[in-house]
């Protein structure tokens, strides 16, 4: 019951981390506007979440893959259109 | 060597993902505007990032610990600028 719990919480923690990217993407998306959005969080987060897919091929982690997949393509969203509409 | 790689991988995306939120933690700071901010995304984050480290806390993992404290300090500060400068 206890392990069940602690999965829940880290499969929601993860659940959290990466969609809450999407209403940021959804934003920017009908706003064309991203003045106050920092372009150096984007750069570095979408390298981060490249780099976590890199390690979760490697060590063959669906999770890992998974969820990087999906944040690796909003924040690489969110880092087109702070280049695009400075 | 192989294995030295991977983990070096493995800690380069934890510290990208991690500090990334440093430079939009400093522009709201600086600049007080939060208008192109998504509230939904660092509120659903932030939440993430706190379950994240209650996980951290029931496995007694470290590296978990450590870096979803470093990010949820960073989200909850964006938030709270979010919330305070619409």
């Amino acid at each position: 019951m206890l392990d069940f719990i602690i999965k829940y919480i880290g499969f929601f923690a993860a659940f959290c981390t990466t969609i809450s990217f999407l209403p940021q993407a959804i934003k920017v998306y009908k706003s064309k506007s991203t003045k106050d959005i920092s372009l150096y969080m984007f750069l570095i987060f979408t390298i981060g979440t490249f780099c976590w897919l890199v390690y979760g091929l490697v060590i063959s982690s669906v999770p890992i893959m998974l969820a990087n997949t999906i944040t690796l393509v909003l924040s690489f969203f969110i880092l087109i259109y702070k280049i695009k509409y400075k």
